[in-house]
């Protein structure tokens, strides 16, 4: 099916916050068969609002709106489509008292009222109070609304606009897709090493950078299920054996939950010791719900003064050879492992900057090392980028080599 | 003066490539004190390009098009607004000599030719040959088209567009804008406070949720710059005392930034003992460049045995109130205090589901701890949301404790 996106706030067009949001929905909307004709961004303008929506709903067969849903008096796009499509605002009372409920009864601004009252022929797409967001089937033409908070908008395109779509009448294609995720090999070298399958007739791969990993996306259109089933299996070959090793996993799955998986297999249980990531390895790992069956915690050792109390490492392997030294990440994971008794620890001390640096150590250079089956390691790695790039591909090298260690030995134990 | 954006590219509506450039040209644009109408993103579809194109015109003061300019043949804008506003392509022989020397005679492939063949009335914006980008006045309207390559659209904008559009006829209009960061206020009730102001002419007031805070955008536009001054000054008076002590930063201030710069006053030492949030607190915080200057680290205490073998909680607390509680949460902060001796320690432990909850307990319980002047707290807090806004509303809290807290010293010392 052929959409247009229309992302609405002034807060967009005053290009304060970055509009995310349609990018976003193009890639998943693309990735599941649909074509984008044009995506607009608009100021909360209740004229312009029906304007570019009437445009739209006339030259294509879906519209997806992002934004004004609110309660505050900026948010307007109710109002304009009620106008606009001559769709009187009717009030959901059922909407009403769930936005009461959620809130209590003491806290109910007159305003949030606001929010229940949507134009005729509004269907709510999800039955929570606190998330807005409907569909209106104007002259044939299904149109999403959305709210334009970026993670409540994605959860409802996710949940529910991509499998209405995919069950829309009139859209006749079979669809098969799976998104590769990838740790540790550059997006041209992926490229390249899938230039043949790209001119495949009805084969569709895509290339994401997504923070330090490359994401492969594969879809494959056919109007045959068959067609699409051989296709797809054949592509997935294709990709698996490109990737290697550098292939972590499939779809949803993320680095630190592919991390706990292995470990929940191996029936281990990790533990962490951050210098100059502060934190973010075990915020990552910790994002998992269940993480507390494979991971213990650790040490946010950022002060020498926590490296020597809390971790235990000598004060002379500080003063002879630096916080930023190999001898201090093996320290480290040896240490914290030996005083809470976990099967591996991770540890990781570098120069995130901007200051910090000197000639002989520079800014980005980290130590990883890693306790594991009662060995000690480290790794040095020189990182490039600002201060918040540098800790993200530690923190994502740190659980690449978790995840590399734990694969090596299921590995061995299949011999 | 009002515009419009148009970003050309297939590869930007199917979402493979995010659109920076948009959002970048309008920010600097609202800098500069014009106003965005709207923001088209379309594929490089000439009869979509002709159209789009010649709607803005008609309604707005400038146009700034992105995109479609290189030697490939997907790339169409000259070619669509040639035909779209009849202006018979016109060989530039200068640009295509330049381009010629730039590349050297062995390396000019027939197609580079497209990029001297520019519409009638195009002026080049820059002699340097590889970077396309000219200006056409159309019916009085000045249309500005750059590349879509960011470095270059960036360049040419701050080089070019926004000199001439700040000498162009017609445009008077002075502008002074800030951005008030709050936390712990809902949305609705700032939008409350502020209904008065919004009234006034000249005066924008915005609200934007992000992540767990709200920031709150002043925009002044006047033609004179004494009313701006004034009109400003008044405003941020309103919008100062409204906020109250929820409104802890300006501009690019940030909620760990500042509690850095509260430590850094008080010559204070920040450690964190934490358990739902799993290191959060701690990543957030090492986000601040220098923040070790402030911050000496922590515990991440995910299992109950880090609790006691790192942070020396009793065992029995343990036992006895579970590790979600008020006593646990005290202990926490005072033992990690004793033990590495820093001035404060922010501590938590919670719930933060999906699993784990009771019904005494349910999902969002979390207690947070402060051990500050020798006095340890705890407050019990029901955060609602999924995992991952529970550690999140739960971090941003933590963060405000402290700040609060120092505040309140800050305070005292002023008397």
């Amino acid at each position: 099916m052929i959409g247009e996106i229309i992302a609405i706030g002034d807060e967009l067009i005053s290009g304060r916050i970055a509009n995310t949001t349609s990018g976003f929905a193009a890639r998943h909307l693309f990735a599941a068969g649909h074509d984008i004709y044009a995506m607009h961004t608009i100021g909360d303008n209740p004229r312009l609002i029906g304007e570019v929506l009437k445009r739209a709903i006339k030259r294509v067969d879906f519209v997806l709106v992002t934004g004004g849903l609110g309660s505050t008096t900026d948010d307007m796009t109710n109002e304009a489509v009620a106008e606009a499509l001559h769709r009187s605002p009717t009030l959901h009372s059922d909407i009403l008292k769930r936005i009461r409920e959620h809130l209590g009864h003491d806290h109910a601004p007159g305003n949030l009222e606001k929010m229940a009252w949507l134009p005729r022929g509004a269907e709510p797409l999800n039955d929570k109070a606190r998330m807005a967001g409907y569909l209106l089937v104007h002259d044939g033409v299904p149109i999403f609304f959305l709210p334009g908070v970026p993670y409540q908008m994605r959860e409802l395109l996710q949940a529910h606009v991509l499998p209405k779509l995919a069950g829309w009448k009139g859209n006749h294609h079979r669809v098969k897709q799976r998104v590769y995720r990838t740790f540790g090999l550059p997006e041209t070298v992926i490229n390249n090493r899938l230039l043949d399958l790209e001119q495949q007739n009805s084969v569709h791969v895509g290339y994401y950078p997504v923070g330090c990993e490359v994401h492969v996306s594969l879809t494959v259109l056919e109007e045959n299920r068959q067609a699409a089933e051989e296709k797809f299996i054949a592509a997935d070959q294709t990709i698996t054996r490109a990737l290697g090793d550098a292939l972590y996993g499939i779809d949803q799955e993320s680095l630190p939950s592919v991390v706990g998986k292995l470990l929940l297999q191996g029936n281990r249980q990790l533990s962490v010791a951050e210098s100059c990531t502060g934190g973010l390895i075990g915020k990552r790992l910790t994002e998992v719900a269940g993480s507390s069956d494979w991971f213990a915690g650790g040490v946010i050792a950022y002060s020498n003064h926590l490296k020597e109390i809390l971790l235990g490492v000598d004060r002379d392997l500080l003063a002879n050879y630096g916080a930023v030294s190999e001898q201090v990440a093996l320290a480290m994971a040896a240490r914290l492992s030996e005083r809470i008794q976990t099967d591996m620890t991770v540890s990781v001390t570098g120069i995130a900057g901007p200051g910090g640096g000197s000639e002989e150590k520079p800014v980005g250079t980290v130590y990883i090392g890693l306790l594991h089956q009662n060995k000690v390691s480290a790794q040095l790695y020189h990182f490039t980028g600002n201060r918040s790039r540098i800790r993200e591909k530690t923190a994502c090298t740190a659980l690449d080599t978790v995840r590399r260690a734990l694969l090596f030995d299921s590995e061995k134990e299949d011999f």
